[in-house]
């Protein structure tokens, strides 16, 4: 989902009314950024509090290549981080999360070894397989054991777009809320919901109802799932004690052509590291402590929710490790402001780095050249010259610069020549120095592919008969070719 | 002024809150369109109900050009229209024009000659000349007498971009209601202020206060007219009885780069058919009448402008001749919907048409080969292969459509072997048939430029010492290039 699907952020369908009133109730950020511009590096960040190139979700097999964890990755969430749900389950939190994990599928990476107590979703994405036979579908697990299988069990018509996992993800959201309500006990939900992923899926009664085809009907189940959820955590009189957050993990799959969603006015989307990857659409929600009707324009990142929801907890911040994350407990309770450099990653490349209105890009990669040979690439109907590169360009002693305040869109170079740039140029080259000669990578664990690590065999498949035989392992190098 | 410009429409720095509160207090219209991508025609089509092919503001010159009137303009407003403040002053209504006339500057075409009782603005943009000494600089009327001239005796700074201008046009608006509040008499306000448009200017109260360069401080203070606008209408007592409408003549000219404003998600800007270049910010706000937080997908016109007050003031639509605009009195009032075709003409060319989510384009063009070589172009960073055309390209056996709803950025052609295709063209080919069998051209009153006609000596020149001597009549045929 991008930055352009809410109403708010002026969808011109605006087909979001809980995610707008959410904003009109809350702190609407406009600046706010994933760590990455795709799904397992986003979310391992978000849980860890760290980028990726830190916490090893990246992959050194090419310079600059997006990787990920399908059933396929051998690798998973390192060992050695601490994970926002770890902390608070040391606190005496109750951590769920519905939906998709996607931080490695194997044994060792499940999520209830990392903090989480309760699970109903699955690891991988549901983009496929689709039931071609050769390769496991992808499980869906509660807590420790599979309950079935994507295509198998829990139906997504491809021709008709029908599915019913939002709902049931809404469901369950619902459900455990009222538990915790009942118990009395902290909670931390992480509500992950697969859909508006292509393939795009809604239920019945959301299939056909917007002006934006079968990916706007997602983008409206959706929405309805965060009213329901905010509505049972008011219903329930948990409202004032409850900070509720709503992000995406990267931009819209421009990809996707017409079901890939909206970056609004930003550039390209998923995939890259332009404006229309990483900037997100994000809402604080918590009545009485964040003010109705805010507008922050604070630089702000996924990562930051480690650190703000240990903030709000009142659980001190782990002193043993780097976290990029930085609290916004000030920023979403009284609109304060502050200045941070924003790092943009490609893989185990530093693309670009932002800080107040500037962005120089580094490097410059959009769409490969294969992949446009074959889709309508990462930036359907864009194309900025020298910077929407289809190959891998080096910008370093000269990067490209913008300003996000006057050219959101990334369209209007600033003149290497001008005083502007050579105002500005200095202190970016510092902040990216500074970074560099500090920066420890952690292992990268997205190097390794394998068939025989897919969801052949996964935990209680006995029960259901659903238990597959693999092939012997035999490791290879992941191809990430973008 | 683009529709992306709009903070509820999705700016990032979302710095009109005015605006955003003045939609959030009435209707904000997302499907809204000017009736030519430029200035001139797009106001004579506000103020006649009627598109620039009937009422005459186009050219027959070339085909497809834009056309507008600079002060080499022969033409204007024909006498033979009907314009809207003709007909409130013939039922008692009190009309003032603040700003931008821009319905032609000979004697003929004074705008208190075609309805209006008081004027304070100028005839021409403001762009140009700039006190060069070969040409007069554009007058500035007060009534019937110009009371000085741009550069002159009306300071734009080009080098700061300071002027006092829109303060002016503020202060007019506010003094000219409180005027009519004491009087007791119905009356009508065109405020048309020239700010936002190139070379952009604000006050110093307003310069360098934006996140978004000098085009970002002219949309404050120009959020912050329309705030002080609506504070006096409530001061006054008069907002239970007095309709504000906002909108823009044409999308923000994207050939300015980042000093040319948003269209936000939408393709190309100013000068072009393509929806950045006539999609405008509307706002219908009538507290008590138009319930507050209304969102209006209603296809809708700046021509519904003349239908609509007329409707509101309840004044009898002329029936001697076609009018364009239909009245949204019912969809203001009671957020009602109705279909209705829409036509995007470029000067004497029907380019395009759009019936409810699909848009069919005949004629293709963008940026004519010429001005690529020397500007950013229409479309700047954007690029639709087939659609954004430098050559002038008929479509109109096999017109190019889009879904708007899917497929705002009209990036994603859908493929005319497709069921979708093939159901909906013949219905718009139908529309376009009938339209194109009905239409009466008005005569072209934009082909012919002299260079005697320009404001050498404006009435009330003499007073101020200000009459220049013209060269004699030479007329030409106007060269209007795009
Ligand atoms: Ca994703
Ligand atoms: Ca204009």
């Amino acid at each position: 989902m991008g930055w352009g699907d809410l109403g708010v952020n002026g969808e011109p369908s605006m087909e979001t009314p809980n995610l707008d009133q959410m904003a009109r109730e809350g702190m609407l950020l406009t600046d706010f950024y994933s760590a990455s511009p795709l799904c397992s590096p986003s979310r391992a960040a978000m849980l860890s509090g760290r980028l990726p190139i830190r916490n090893g979700f990246y992959s050194d097999n090419a310079f600059g290549r997006n990787a990920y964890t399908p059933q396929v990755i051998v690798g998973g969430i390192s060992p050695t981080e601490l994970l926002l749900p770890e902390l608070l389950q040391q606190n005496g939190y109750r951590n769920k999360i519905i939906g998709k994990w996607h931080l490695g599928h194997q044994p060792e990476y499940h999520p209830l070894k990392h903090g989480f107590h309760e699970w109903f979703g699955s690891p991988n994405c549901h983009f496929g397989p689709m039931d071609d036979k050769t390769v496991p579908n992808i499980p869906v697990y509660r807590d420790t054991d599979m309950v079935g299988r994507y295509y198998e069990d829990f139906q997504i018509n491809r021709r008709t777009g029908e599915s019913n996992l939002t709902q049931l993800y809404i469901q369950e959201a619902v459900t455990f809320l009222e538990k915790q309500a009942n118990s009395g006990r902290p909670f931390f939900l992480y509500w992950a919901v697969d859909a508006t992923h292509d393939p795009v899926y809604a239920s019945r009664k959301f299939l056909g109802t917007s002006a934006r085809g079968r990916y706007g009907d997602a983008v409206r189940e959706l929405d309805y799932g965060v009213g329901e959820i905010l509505k049972q955590v008011s219903k329930l009189g948990l409202a004032n004690n409850t900070f509720v957050f709503f992000s995406s993990d990267n931009g819209a799959a421009k990809i996707s052509g017409p079901r890939g969603g909206s970056n609004g006015p930003f550039l390209c989307g998923k995939e890259t590291t332009f404006e229309g990857g990483m900037r997100e659409p994000a809402i604080g929600w918590w009545p009485g402590k964040i003010q109705p009707q805010q507008i922050s324009h604070q630089l702000g990142s996924l990562m930051d929710i480690f650190t703000t929801l240990l903030d709000f907890a009142g659980i001190a911040k782990p002193k043993d490790r780097h976290l990029d994350g930085t609290s916004l407990a000030s920023v979403l309770v009284n609109n304060t402001q502050f200045d941070r450099p924003l790092f943009y990653y490609r893989g185990n490349a530093l693309m670009a780095v932002r800080y107040g209105p500037y962005k120089a890009h580094l490097w410059t990669w959009a769409t490969p050249e294969h992949l446009l040979k074959t889709t309508c690439g990462f930036c359907p109907g864009q194309d900025v010259i020298n910077v929407t590169t289809s190959q891998q360009v080096d910008h370093s002693d000269t990067p490209i610069l913008f300003h996000l305040g006057r050219d959101p869109g990334e369209k209007f170079m600033i003149k290497p020549s001008s005083p502007e740039y050579q105002n500005v140029m200095p202190g970016l080259k510092a902040i990216v120095a500074t970074h560099k000669a500090q920066l420890v990578r952690g292992k990268p664990q997205l190097n390794w592919c394998d068939n025989a690590v897919q969801n052949w065999a996964p935990p209680g498949c006995e029960k259901l008969n659903k238990c597959l035989k693999g092939p012997p392992s035999k490791p290879f190098k992941c191809d990430w070719d973008h």
